[in-house]
């Protein structure tokens, strides 16, 4: 018999060879399920070319073609015609072609039938863009969902979905989206809210870190989060795991496999918190059962994950992961310009469990032999800088870097106080951080503070994507930057001290 | 005799005849130290004309003639000169006119003999910009600070500063930075640090709200928190009250001042942390001593003010108490586009103290009828909508309008997801929004999502500025939204409930 959950490689089976057991930290063999995200033909189900009418299929049709796919694409619809340069089939029996892998963009009570129509083809995996399931208050929708279960589970296909947006792999050019970045990078992502998946990509692009796949799964029928978190674990693409969860069903599995995971890659995972009016939204979103934030904290605790509480703070993680070397300890040295800043700086480190400790006296020396006077500034730490004397601050920064005190260089970058008049001065002062780079970027955080409509100008992006090109990774506000540096060095101590967790 | 501590209106003073009593509420004549914003004539020590140097001095000079300021100027450097069409006067005592103000730029040193000029001049009140007091570790610095003293006690003068970038009033156009709005508004803003009152004014200017006018202070030798706090109070143009503080010297008057404050206006305080690092850093600022985080936090809720931790939060209250009406309670009604985005919203929002009750059946059912199906969404709260469907989107604010349920409605706009096909789409949900500002700006709070690049464009300030044109307040995470209006709540209960706080 065929039937899903056979063909499901747990790591508890004891017949399993293509995965590691419990002490073993590495996989040599393709990871089961990487066929989903390298299928060499796809069909797309609901792709109308009526242009006058929105089209979820004909969105994905778009979203293929846009980013590349490397494989044949047939798009799908009762009505036929041609759309795009493609010839529409009316069904996918009639595709001339093996069919990997099933986008179904139809509605929900059409999709019983797609689903004998895709076993009869042969197709392995269909993934369920279509909403109107267990996730709507109306009965139909759970009917609807059942018929599902029961087909799949027959003819033992596996359904992603439904009610999610899908896959994104650059390496292939599956995407779920019109323009997501074409290059690949280390983070693994798993997210069960589609706009949430888009979130982090995005904002983790924008800071220099890039996707080797994500997974975006909504209802969970059937795929869900254990089974991609396995699948991220053994995956030699992926070095960084994070996750945005609604609910789990299978508790023990995910506890184990979460706990694998967390043994080998650094896993950060946001669970949607569990108050009332939050359970309730996500019931309509996914269906799925909230449980409670206590057991939640206990569990992530336990199995050496990261707990995260949104999607800001998870992307936060992830470029520490990408950028910064496991911290000696947690004396943070903070440099910058602006003494109100420099405050804000020190409570916010000291409040996130950082120490901010007095320089010794032969740094703050070697700094006021090259600044030649201490007014209008500090060298005490904060390290508070009169604005403008950049030609200097190349050789402030390297006193710093060779002090042995300092574990984490937090340096702040302010746009916007002058916006018309600074440009060049900002530009001095952030050139002498980029020369820098080889030698602090590994142990610096930087804080790049833009001020009013500043905040919105291609300047300020200009500026983060340098710094983050020369290995930094940037923050948008000592509060969020202090807070991650602090889990990212919890999560070093506990690693370090426990290898099992 | 006319000494600088005979000269100051307290509270306390009987004898005052120009201030409200405890029991008064509004004060009828012009507060106290009105004048120091109104100079009509304003002498700037030590503006170099040689450009190859940085001149504090020079400075102000462009300061003063960008942002308009209608009196007389009156440059003063011991070389002489021209610079920018003015004559520069080797002493303050050969201006030919009487000086209402002196703002000082000279290293300082010299800051005892210019207030001896000053004082022969007949001068009222210097702002002592330079830096080099009590707030470095050399020991001439307080000196310095010293001499400053006893002269400015002996003469009866009024010192700002010493170390702190004085005055901003868009009326008179006063100002202390290159490009600051020339328009005038609510806020009354007072800051011990520099770079944090231009942090505030531009971050509120760009979510619409501006200054009525504003103080940075610096290590408050004379003029301080006190006098500033107790001018706003009685200030007509001032209508809310925002402070940055890192230390008081003295206590009690401290309290009776913001008790008084807090009485007739919102009074936001945001204080300096007292960990260890910002103790030290307060000390390397402004020379103040912080206190301790315990006594402040006693100290603000006893006198009625509203604490917050940083500038953004200091903003974010602003704009409520600019934008929206005294909430009737708790209940908040989310609406927006991404389920993963509404789940963290109705999460934060629970977080944060305010309830996200299911909405009443009949106002469920009415949703349900104008957009046909609950599929890709849901309409119990939050209310997750189908992204594009914007024809009706302003049908569906005013049921919520009309749900008597409903306290305060968090709007979401993402804008990002699709950079390059969502704009037209945006604008049609924004200008529904919009549309429906009269009915509901009032007790709507709207959160603007930008991922990615997005985050950076002029697209993202337009359609902020839209938003805060039509009377909304906008808040850049759901986070600072919640948190922000639930501390209004909390201010609003508290005043009705104790009319004497």
């Amino acid at each position: 018999m065929n039937s899903r959950k056979d063909r499901v490689c747990r790591l508890n089976d004891p017949a399993c060879t293509s995965h590691p057991t419990e002490t073993e930290d590495s996989c040599s063999e393709k990871p089961e399920l990487d066929y989903l995200f390298h299928p060499k033909s796809i069909a797309i189900i609901g792709v109308s070319n009526d242009m006058s009418r929105e089209s979820g299929g004909r969105d994905y049709l778009e979203f293929l073609v846009k980013n590349g796919f490397k494989g044949s694409i047939y798009p799908v619809n009762a009505r036929g015609g041609r759309v795009f340069g493609f010839d529409i089939y009316t069904t996918i029996k009639d595709v001339p072609d093996r069919v990997d892998y099933v986008i179904s963009a139809v509605p929900a009570r059409y999709n019983r039938q797609l689903l004998l129509d895709c076993s009869a083809k042969g197709v392995k995996s269909v993934h369920v863009f279509s909403a109107g399931f267990r996730e709507i208050s109306d009965k139909e929708g759970k009917q609807f969902e059942s018929q599902l279960t029961a087909v799949a589970d027959q003819k033992g296909m596996r359904i992603l979905g439904p009610n999610c947006i899908g896959i994104y792999c650059p390496e292939t050019g599956l995407s779920f989206d019109i323009n997501l970045p074409r290059r690949s990078g280390p983070l693994g992502l798993i997210s069960q809210s589609g706009s949430n998946s888009i979130y982090a990509i995005r904002e983790a692009a924008a800071r220099g870190v890039y996707i080797s796949k994500a997974v975006s799964y909504g209802n969970a029928y059937d795929l869900n989060e254990s089974d991609f978190i396995e699948y991220f674990t053994h995956d030699p693409g992926t070095k960084v795991i994070a996750a945005y969860i609604e609910g789990v069903r299978d508790g023990t599995r995910f506890a184990k496999v979460l706990r694998q995971a967390a043994k080998i890659k650094p896993t950060i995972i946001y669970k949607a918190g569990a108050t009332d009016a939050g359970t309730r939204a996500v019931a309509s979103h996914t269906g799925a059962m909230a449980g409670s934030d206590r057991i939640w904290e206990g569990l992530l605790t336990q199995a050496g994950a990261i707990q995260v509480r949104n999607i800001e703070e998870l992307v936060d993680l992830v470029v520490l992961f990408n950028y910064t070397s496991p911290l000696r300890g947690r004396n943070a040295t903070i440099m910058g310009t602006g003494g109100g800043l420099a405050i804000e700086a020190a409570n916010e480190c000291r409040n996130a469990g950082l120490a901010v400790p007095l320089l010794p006296a032969e740094t703050q020396r070697r700094l006021f032999d090259i600044y030649g006077t201490e007014a209008g500034g500090s060298f005490r730490n904060p390290i508070d800088l009169y604005f403008g004397a950049w030609d200097v601050f190349e050789k402030a920064i390297n006193i710093i870097a060779e002090c042995p005190q300092n574990d984490l260089l937090l340096m702040y970058v302010v746009l916007g106080i002058r916006p018309e008049t600074e440009a060049g001065l900002v530009r001095a002062q952030v050139g002498s951080i980029i020369a820098s780079g080889k030698l602090i970027a590994k142990r610096t955080a930087v804080v790049l503070l833009s001020m009013g409509p500043n905040k919105f100008s291609q300047t300020t992006f200009e500026t983060q994507t340098a710094l983050c090109e020369a290995g930094f990774p940037v923050f948008p506000s000592f509060t969020r930057a202090a807070s991650a540096v602090s889990k990212f060095i919890d999560y070093h101590e506990r690693h370090s001290k426990d290898p099992d967790t």
